[in-house]
């Protein structure tokens, strides 16, 4: 009896204890407030068992999700059947979904791990909209915070890597990351919770396992307080990486500079900027460059005009006093063929307009070109300029090569990417919007011109 | 023969990559100018071995410096002899010193370790100046460099304890910072270069021994290039911390204002700073304010006026719009004597003037009172007032606590901490700057009164 009474007052201290806890970490990170509905990720582990029933303990307004990976035949089973009667005992909904996450892994060439996290958090967001609840809640601890930041140090993190697993992110928040597993563990017992072996434990398994058996009780007999210590520092390092990201902000204001599809960075003033590797590296992430990628432009900055680096989706360009930033021109539409008695040609950023004519025109513009029409043979090719093409520039009679002509005009690398040429039949006819051809002009023996019109629109 | 060759070959190699690496670095970090004198820091172990094989390879300008701690008998002179014959070998200056480093530890109250570094640093820096030596260079490597970030994370870190060991402090310089211990070992391998133990490793010996050779290969486990992703990484944070200092002298800028000796924050604006608690914690540790101690500032933003917290050196005082930060008077400036005929007293902040006068004269301006001076008896005495203090304010017959009196004239903390008071033989004359006793005031018996004036200096 007095044994029953001891456990009954262990079993209200903690639960008095870390519901407090609970509460003020809730408060203090803006989690949710307390009238709100939450849909609880259960697994049936020890840490999801525990949320479940502090949050009963705190009146919130619950209902439980469980996602069966079918990953562990029988005992995935198991853990589905336990999380059900769980929800009954509490009289709550019960959300499941069962999942070949094999594969998904292998139709989306993804590791079991990855495919299995992803079908889970997009299903729990589903779920979370179709049944009209506030957040997400999973029951993520310190230990798999301090885990996860040690993991990211040793794999070589930036910043960003510092702040581990993030209270709240969007819809999702993890009201348990203020408690140890030791925490954890002792209120189970205390209340004697049943609890299943949890399955997401699964996700990144060897490396995590490896961590949290071996990597941190190691340091716990230097440090025997290393979770909670490193569990402080991650808060600092969070409120850290929002004062980064205030400098960053100001740094961004400064140098770059939108001009339509285009983006500027002035050289001079750059080069004043400190630290530039990672000012660099921030500025530039939007644009998908890497880190190994914005040290490359960090020797832009140094180099000669002309030279650049191209991420997947832009070119970034050392000009004279810029660093200019272009998106790549998708290659679907790197050629247009023009038929006879076509008109109009849609370009990504232009219009071509074609027109056939009195040959008595001249044109003083140069995105208007006046040609012979007798000269071509359609279907006309319309291109951006390749290295080694050539014409023959209005006026004169030997050929030029377009790379030289182009630095002639003192045209800048973007400048010149964006160039169209029309060909006809291997010949350049013109150089839209700059020079036409001499061969395709018009003579006193022209008797039909053509007129075409490049529009920026 | 053939062999030998592979040899020479191999340390041309070596010394070639290591040399570029070394330059690389001493120009990318801005550590010297190769033309600058640099003093290195020889304990005889491998890695300063190498430093000075580099520097003379290099043709850097040095001279070599040896601490002998005498704390391993004869393993400390043999060390002592085979730095003094490098220094010969390569025709430098050599520097020696000897300290008795348990005795100084004892005295000093510190551990061998802190005590050994201290001595060496200072001894270092001296030799440094009386030599004419621009800096001094230690040997410092990445995996010296990567133990203690890793220590620092587990201790429980800021900011500032992940930049771990800066490549230049002061006219300190950490050329080798760069280079892995594996670099360093297959140079020295490569050159054939003798070296004694170590005795540097002294240095927070358990702990740093113990992440050495227990938790950096267990992590090589799961990352075998842990050292060198951390490393990167710690280049990294050193950059963002720059950002995050710039962040914090905006937030320094706005929020706090220098009055005199006193510091103003203005609790709206403090409200709406967002990271708060590291804002408050940077902010405020100029004035040794601990990160406790900022945490507490916190709470005091949401708590009623009049609250503060007390740092060893200043107090920080909820007042109704502000938090203010007064520095702690010294203890010593709390009593002065004033004897009879003398005429001023110099105060911290301000002079009290005495001047025997008729009694005709009455005074409106607070900070001038008018006695009896037939009451009082010399010597008088000026402190600053106490609990428990009371008075009779002048025209009352009642007595009243100077901290009701306070709480009435609605005078905030650091102001009441200024206060002075005037007695005379136990009881108060004057509250300074504020009302005079009733017991002592100019009456039509007075035949002699006291001028006495508070002059802010």
């Amino acid at each position: 009896m007095t044994c029953l009474l001891r456990q009954i007052a262990a079993a209200v201290k903690h639960q008095i204890m870390m519901l407090s806890q609970l509460q003020s970490y809730i408060h203090r990170e803006r989690l949710f407030d307390p009238a709100q509905r939450l849909l609880l990720a259960v697994s049936g582990g020890m840490d999801s068992v525990v949320l479940t029933h502090l949050c009963v303990a705190a009146g919130f307004n619950i209902g439980i999700a469980h996602c069966n990976f079918r990953l562990r035949g029988g005992e995935s089973e198991r853990d589905e059947q336990f999380v059900r009667r769980l929800a009954e005992r509490y009289n709550v909904p019960f959300y499941l979904q069962q999942f070949d996450t094999a594969e998904r892994a292998q139709a989306q060439k993804q590791s079991i791990q990855v495919a299995a996290r992803e079908l889970r958090y997009m299903w729990l967001e589903k779920i979370r909209q179709e049944e009209g609840y506030d957040h997400v809640a999973t029951a993520h601890h310190m230990q798999d915070n301090v885990e996860t930041l040690w993991m990211n140090i040793s794999k070589g993190t930036g910043m960003a890597g510092l702040h581990g697993i993030l209270p709240k992110q969007g819809k999702l928040v993890r009201p348990l990351l203020f408690a140890t597993r030791e925490e954890i563990t002792a209120y189970a017992n205390a209340h004697q919770l049943e609890h299943v072996e949890d399955s997401s434990n699964a996700t990144d398994k060897y490396t995590r396992n490896f961590f949290r058996h071996r990597v941190l009780p190691l340091l716990e007999e230097a440090y025997p307080q290393v979770v909670k210590n490193t569990g402080a520092g991650i808060q600092r390092f969070r409120e850290a990486e929002m004062l980064y990201q205030q400098a960053i902000a100001v740094h961004r204001r400064n140098l770059l500079e939108q001009r339509k599809q285009e983006y500027f960075i002035p050289v001079l003033k750059l080069k004043q900027a400190q630290p530039l590797q990672t000012i660099l590296y921030e500025l530039l992430k939007p644009f998908q460059c890497s880190a190994a990628q914005a040290a490359q432009v960090a020797e832009l900055v140094d180099s000669e005009p002309g030279k650049w680096v191209a991420t997947p989706t832009y070119r970034i360009v050392r000009d004279r006093k810029w660093l200019i930033i272009t998106p790549l021109e998708p290659a679907a539409s790197a050629h247009f063929v023009i038929e006879k008695g076509q008109e109009t040609v849609q370009l990504p950023e232009a219009q071509l307009l074609l027109k056939t004519c009195d040959p008595a025109h001249i044109s003083t513009d140069p995105h208007i070109a006046y040609i012979d029409k007798q000269q071509v043979q359609f279907p006309l090719l319309l291109r951006k300029w390749k290295q080694g093409d050539y014409f023959y520039p209005l006026g004169m009679d030997k050929k030029k090569k377009l790379s030289r002509f182009f630095i002639d005009q003192k045209l800048s690398l973007p400048e010149k990417e964006k160039i169209w040429v029309l060909e006809s039949h291997k010949k350049i006819v013109w150089i839209a919007g700059m020079r036409i051809d001499n061969r395709f002009r018009i003579t006193p023996g022209t008797r039909e011109a053509l007129k075409i019109e490049l529009k920026n629109t």
